[in-house]
């Protein structure tokens, strides 16, 4: 069983990240000063609960010790990981708490779930992994006789390996790393890194069109997947004859997204590649994040892709929010860019040498490994250290969106003047691009400030505001972080009321009486 | 105005293909002797029509210029270029011709025509290119006051070009050829050449999720696509805010491949490309079909697919349709790949060079740009060939299917097997691989067969048992043909009664009178 994650805070709590000292000396700075917000108030009062009869029900399909009703099993089952839930859980508020978390063996026993759910209107929650940072996990209550939290982490096998096609079959309560692990017994790989990897499941990654910290090389993980199997309440939806077809509309890129809302995704077939034998990370400095975006628009439009690229802007580099090492150390001018090339030792040099020739050609400037490597230390670290900073009195968040490249500057000063506009000047708004293609890229914002008296409001104002300045750009809301709750009113802005009446077209039919996770996804 | 095609035969009458001697000598050889079926009967009997009152609201709509009745005009937007097709236009038969064809002007006048066709009960048939081969552009009568053509060849602007973001904004009435010169005063191109390139339009690219020759180097038609805009009875459907995101199921992907059954593509914004400096098409020997697939495979899984990649298996090397020049010469044993590179000309050599290693490593023999350039003068050549076989006797068809790597070789021997099971051993059944991915290809089989008494009876039942074969094997009924009516039993095999449960939800919430091309794609 995989381990769990701390119940107020992100990850495993042995690899918490303590507050550097440059950190502490940035709070001293610009949020005026440590202040200790680290209090955690423990849940108070009774959490509602099933009947018996129908944790009966629900121990004749799993077995009773696949039903569980203790606060704690449904503390971790309960939101996901924005700063809003875990502001919220440091508060000891378990409202959106499940009413009991069940444990399906197999798919068969989800199929059971499933019909169960329908027969007595208990609204279902798919979980894998629990990072939602969108607010995918907390059910609408409502109108159900109660929320079951439908807890995927007993399936999780590596179903199939196919070395001739290069897919494997995994199930969806498969974390990351697990995966990772079964697929390298095989030498290969998923390649697929989001920053929740450590955490997230293989379920999550299709449900919520994941994309890994090296997409560029590898795919985002819709591209990744070549089939699905999904548990809906109207039946069993199989998916995936070919790689590519021309059967109609691509009925994969329904399921991909859907967030729990159109069925429970019991198996997932994606596309592999082989472990490379080789991974190099390289620094590259640039006079600004535009001319650096402009390189990594070149490289993209020349075919020219490394495996892993990213880019920070000039408050992002000064800043380094990911190597907490040197947080707050300040440094050169300019904007950090990694470059990153795995796989055959050949092919990586020559890639990484036709790389570092554009890149140099347009101004950049190589600073070695010693950047990436740090990169790569500390690739996982964010969201610890925003534990360690909503201790000590700041407001750390992140959002994000994609656009096509004529639009990038665009957006990005639009978003940085939203976020400055409703948090006040002394905030600070660090940005990274760290999904590139042909066509376009993401932008990725972390925003830290000084907590005020209501963190909760202050953020959904500020968030508000980013949001608007995101569908008024023609932006997309979400480039990786999916829908959930939280973005739900602008996701109805940018697909539109047709798109929106599609959905719900599919939704009524698939799951008829609204029981998989309502309120999530489908404005 | 685009030129229109022949009403009994593919294409530019002007460009015909006339049997060459080597494929006359075949023709006696296996067909029995050269026998004239080149009749063609005309249509006897009055065209249905519609009311005064009807054609007159029409015509307040588009003008009445731009509302066609004669027989040649409806004569050329009945059916597609299958060849059922042919050999019914050949035998006079419009029964599927539509009442009417209406040319609007602009999107304005698409909403205006889709609203009219609500309020009046008409069937409504978006028409492109009319290369439609699977029943595309039959839609049912029964039920509607009448069958109207909406054919979009007047919205033929190039809308927008990004050079930045490099991508284009095109309307759907746009042929191949004509896209291409626009994008071209740009330097632009979108790379697309389906064997239908010369007549098909931008609309049924996207319409059909089609396919082109290279797709390698270019991606499919679905891939270029960022952006579209569809009218729909329901409300006008606007989608693309970025090259990829999470915000919920990917609808671009349920618009792609709807056939105009779920609204009328008024845009399309598609991913460009560079012209090419330099465009190179090798041929390569190989001992076996298996060994060359194997060496695709090993290109496409090594990351170095070229633009271009076609394997002709055994018997398809021998006959050589695509060059009609050769056709009969037989010729060395073996398989004949070409392998296309196209961009600057220090990337190709680069390419060129690096899968050429590739490919001698594995068995592969080099001959030269002479077999390419062989392919690339006759690559749109085969339609016209059909028609002159179809003139001397003979029964001449295509179909295709895609697969994963590990199930090639199974499907292969199995359509083979029940193609000439139907036909009998006298049949000749030529197969290739055309279109590439990581995880599998595409095989697309040309069947040649002496016509029986009822040729439409003799292709139907040889149809029918390679379909069933296709659904057995666990692979896709159509590649890059689309679904149309020919192949919907199959497809609702292939996605199964959950996939063809959520295309009708979606269809009856965006076209809930059903007027969109009635009968086609929807099971």
């Amino acid at each position: 069983m995989t381990s769990e994650m701390h119940p107020q805070r992100w990850g495993d709590p042995a690899a918490a990240v303590a507050l550097p000292d440059t950190a502490r000396g940035l709070v001293e700075l610009a949020f005026g000063g440590i202040r200790d917000t680290s209090a955690v108030v423990a849940p108070a009062g009774e959490l509602p609960s099933l009947d018996d009869a129908l944790l009966d029900g629900l121990r004749a399909v799993v077995g009773t010790e696949h039903v569980l009703t203790d606060t704690a099993t449904r503390a971790l089952r309960t939101r996901g990981k924005s700063t809003p839930d875990l502001l919220r859980a440091r508060a000891g508020d378990l409202t959106d708490a499940p009413d009991v978390v069940v444990r399906p063996g197999d798919a068969a026993e989800v199929e059971a779930l499933v019909a169960f759910a329908v027969e007595h209107h208990l609204a279902l929650v798919p979980f894998g992994g629990g990072t939602s940072v969108t607010g995918g996990l907390v059910a609408r209550r409502e109108g159900f006789a109660g929320v079951v939290s439908l807890d995927l982490v007993r399936l999780d096998r590596l179903v199939a390996v196919d070395p001739v096609s290069m897919t494997a079959t995994l199930e969806p309560g498969l974390r990351g790393p697990a995966a990772e692990a079964l697929l390298a017994e095989h030498g290969l790989t998923l390649g697929h890194y989001p920053q929740s990897f450590e955490h997230a499941s293989i379920g999550g990654f299709a449900a919520t069109r994941s994309s890994g910290q090296a997409s560029a090389g590898y795919g985002r993980f819709d591209a990744l997947v070549v089939g699905l199997t999904v548990v809906t309440p109207s039946g069993v939806l199989t998916l995936g004859s070919a790689p590519a077809d021309a059967a109609g509309p691509d009925l994969r890129q329904l399921v991909l997204g859907s967030e729990g809302t159109l069925g429970v995704i019991t198996s997932v077939t994606v596309r592999v590649r082989r472990l490379p034998a080789v991974k190099v990370y390289d620094g590259w400095r640039w006079p600004s994040f535009a001319a650096g975006s402009d390189a990594m628009r070149t490289l993209a439009q020349a075919g020219l892709l490394p495996t892993v690229i990213r880019l920070s802007d000039e408050t992002e580099t000064a800043i380094n929010l990911a190597d907490p090492d040197s947080i707050g150390a300040g440094g050169d001018a300019g904007c950090l860019m990694v470059v990153g090339h795995e796989g055959e030792p050949a092919s990586v040099a020559a890639r990484r040498a036709a790389v570092a020739a554009v890149l140099t050609g347009l101004g950049g400037t190589d600073l070695g490994e010693e950047p990436g490597r740090a990169w790569e230390h500390g690739r996982f670290h964010a969201p610890y250290l925003r534990d360690s900073l909503l201790d000590v009195g700041v407001l750390v968040e992140t959002l994000e969106t994609a656009t096509f490249w004529s639009h990038r500057q665009g957006l990005y000063d639009a978003v940085k003047a939203a976020l400055a506009g409703s948090l006040g000047e002394g905030a600070l708004v660090l940005c990274h691009v760290s999904h590139v293609y042909e066509t376009g890229c993401s932008l990725y914002f972390t925003v830290a400030a000084r907590q005020g008296e209501d963190p909760l409001a202050q953020w959904a104002a500020a968030k508000a505001a980013a949001s608007d300045a995101i569908i008024a750009a023609g932006a997309t809301i979400t480039h990786h972080h999916a829908v959930g709750t939280d973005h739900k009113p602008w996701f109805a802005r940018e697909i539109g009321p047709v798109g929106v009446q599609v959905l719900r077209a599919v939704k009524d039919s698939l799951d008829p009486t609204g029981v998989l996770n309502p309120g999530v996804l489908i404005p």
